[in-house]
């Protein structure tokens, strides 16, 4: 009998809940639905337990694992008939540096640390990537901050035989990937690109933050569409629209106008619905299962096969 | 200095309109817009007269070319500025396999035969090869109808020494190239399925044609999209609508619904708007130098780069 | 305490699935979501008992309501947790004249006979109207045969003081709704209509049967739309799309084309999704009850109230 | 013959470049394509001159009012072969309360003040009306800045015989007014609400600078929708989204979410495409109309067939 990925996850946001809420699906079902690898070094899908989860939240913390993915401000919707306890009773995460011994000891029995809590918080990260040196366990960020990309850390981990996947999850599907899509295709019919622009609508916390500092992200996003200067001129971001109605549910508008044999026009309008917190547990089950194969293969530091679900993996620019 | 194509065209319809006012665009603006092959053979895409032309309708036989190309009920738009009379006289085309000698006698200076009349008369498109061949002139089938399919004919064409390039377009860009992408995109990312349908509108009268013999059509398309039954079962294929107000617009409604992880619904609607025969014009631009480009080269027979081009080339069944 | 209105149900499809199950739904829930009028004379939308059901497939007759309305080609959603059998055992109906008297019989008990089979045989629905007049019931007419339209029938029911509604009904919310609205709305703007189009897709048997004789369909749909000939000519409906993928999901696609000051284009593009069935249930449910308030207040004939509920009240034409 | 109204503008951006070319279009044409109204007081569309304009960018004081409607930021297109010189040169406005003699001379001849400036500068529209006040001209404020809805100043105009229209445009067709039909329309068939969202996007330098002070204008826009708490508590209107491609073409997405019969869920999806400068001038065309007439037959002050034109009558809100 295999055994199971053993888990501890930072954050306990829309993100886990998707993740919490999947696994136990699969489990029960024995669906496939929207699984893109079945097995990963000999895992399925199911085979992942959450042993440990980390907050600072008051509300989450203290908690277990399956009342705390509902609470507030989290809005991702539950799927299936209901999950049992998970025994898992969520902990006071870090906040800086002081209490890495105690996570570190908290993180006896996982294999892998799944760090996922908002981007944006860089020494966060490192505190924990520093614990699971500490605890010898596996690291994957899922987040924009630095650490898979960071030289020195990515050595230590090697040192020591841990893998260490990041930075940044892509989506298992999404506006950038059908966008992109659509562009390609023009190019590759000989169409001429006229315009076209995108408008990301969404009602996560994620989400409200985001609108915040919208200005980086459209200019990451327009860097995911394209490395072609000129289709970059023709294509244009709107700012990101936060409607709470949404919750988890993530609206896409893009609109693409070009030019065929004689500067016939061509349009494609296209509105696009997703749930982005599944979008990316579809993309950390498999980060998961890859960091945990390597850990029992004892192969430590980055995995290149990890490459096509990161955005910013090693080497990258920061 | 180059010496340009010389094509005699069979059919006078919105095709040969968006072909023929195309190549006054090009040549008379430098402008490459929604080219795909600037230069094929060392011929680029105004280096193409059209030397002659025949059809079977009152009206359009006798008439200067650039007057018969916007004839009723041919409904493509006018673009740019107005064409100069082409000095090129719509003759009577072929019914039936009388008159052979004729058409082969008028086919003197061509170098290549475009056949684009409508699909549905293979024994006409026949007496053209024929005619082709005893003028020593190229062919290009633009039509369903089995032309280079037939090995027995393709043999005649190669042993003259004479390029045969067929049979049916591909289009520039369209619904089921689209649609296609759309259906891959997912299956690559992992995601499952639901069901997918697409709906098909437009104004012409080679729409309203097929919307008589709608059925085999629907199957033609269905093939388009995916090799795969489990994917074909989940996807319909909605009856042609004929709307005369869109002339020679085609608009053509996208739905797709799949699931990805935990089952989390995707979906996507799009809306696609083009012209239909600029998407032709913009493929048998390329086909007429390809055949021209071998003839000059001595290359009788079919041309595999043509595959890409072609919906039916030689091989694939009846 | 209110006595609840007694209805036969003549026809076990889709409709009757929509209106079986809605009403359930109403009096579990205690809600009023989606309905127009919460009481009709008295009568709230949990009021309304079914006491008999006719029909003419083998696989219902004889099943319970409940069973038969799951029944295929019925495929109208299930909607709540699960009804419990009804105690009404589905019975023969008729297909001519004879066995009148039988159905008359089977009626007792009944305050009203709601006439809700296949539209298009007229005859059967007089029969169903001679047996509620013999048996003593008053009679809504869902179809488009003529039967309130017959003056005749309409005397009797009214010497008889029996109520008698219809023809046809309206939807609670539809297509022609929107688009006549839409096509009002710019009317009362001022902008000039340049074309319009609408596509309907749906996935019932009922659906499937219309686009056999689509023609007359389409003339009567534009006939809703619009009493002004400039706008009709410049309104064009696409052939109905079967697409049985579609269920009982009815998707249609509105386009408006038009024009304002200076000739500035405007455009509207509309996909709009409903159930037919539930639109027909929502309305259904309000004649049934002003039937039985008109019957229960010795008001027989046709109660004019129902009017802006019809598609072809008494007077309009055949 | 008919004596054309006189009317001097204020502010020469989109709006005066669609009524400026509308006007040229008209009378050249004779065309009544998009016009509500097509004679007002005895004044064809075509029966309005403009006799002077002011404005406040270096680049247009000095022009010829032809070229200045099209100098940047200026956006909207070009329409018909092209206008003659005006002979209308433009002049320096207003900045604040010096000058208004200076204005008030140059305004002899002309009948009404149309003052179109950008909003939120409330001190120099009401030394425009001081202006209009001293040289004896009517007055339409096309903006939000409080004018009419001022008690003591509507006294004055009235005082003096000379018409007084405002404030603030309703446009002939947008966003508000098709978000608003659909919400009613669904009240009417007694459908419930579920949830409805709203998203602009648009390209000129007036709708940049409200994405600047976005929260009030959402306020504004979602009480132009409804009076009901119950539906604005379901109805969200994105942030307002710039993107310099659109130019002066405004596109609009809206979404409605609803309930039918038995819960049963009715989607609306919506993308409407506009010009607001067009919008605008095809409303200012009838107020200037309005204001000409009153002048004429010596009503002063308020007119009251002005309100369905304005959103902000003399009597509303601050």
């Amino acid at each position: 009998m295999i055994n199971r990925a053993r888990v501890a996850v930072v954050g306990v946001g829309n993100n886990i809940s998707a993740l919490v809420q999947g696994i136990a699906f699969y489990r029960d079902s024995g669906s496939l639905v929207g699984i893109r690898r079945p097995v990963v070094d000999g895992l399925g899908v199911g085979d992942v337990d959450i042993v440990a989860a980390f907050a600072v939240s008051d509300e989450k913390v203290g908690a277990d694992l399956t009342d705390a993915i509902f609470m507030a401000p989290n809005n991702y919707p539950r799927i299936g008939a209901g999950l049992p306890p998970s025994g898992v009773r969520v902990q006071w995460g870090l906040t800086d540096e002081t209490g890495i011994d105690r996570v570190a000891q908290a993180l006896a029995g996982a294999e892998v640390v799944l760090y996922m809590a908002p981007s944006g918080r860089p020494e966060v990260a490192r505190a924990y990537a520093e614990a699971a040196l500490r605890a010898g366990v596996a690291f994957v960020n899922a987040t924009s901050d630095v650490v898979a990309r960071d030289p020195h850390l990515l050595d230590r981990f090697e040192a020591a035989g841990l893998p260490l996947l990041g930075d940044d999850l892509t989506s298992q599907f999404g506006t950038s990937i059908v966008h992109h899509a659509l562009l390609g295709l023009l190019e590759e019919r000989g169409l001429t690109l006229v315009s076209s622009y995108q408008v990301n609508l969404g009602g996560t916390e994620d989400f409200r933050n985001l609108t915040q500092h919208g200005g980086s992200k459209m200019v990451s996003k327009l860097n995911a569409l394209t490395g072609d200067q000129a289709t970059k001129d023709k294509v244009q971001i709107a700012p990101l629209g936060y409607l709470s109605q949404l919750a988890s549910e993530k609206v896409v508008y893009l609109n693409v106008e070009a030019q065929s044999w004689g500067g016939s026009p061509v349009s494609l309008d296209v509105k696009l619905k997703v749930h982005d917190p599944s979008g990316g547990a579809g993309v950390t089950i498999d980060l998961i299962r890859m960091a945990v194969g390597a850990l029992r293969g004892g192969r430590g530091g980055y995995a290149a096969e990890a490459a096509a679900l990161l955005k910013s993996p090693p080497g990258t620019a920061h």
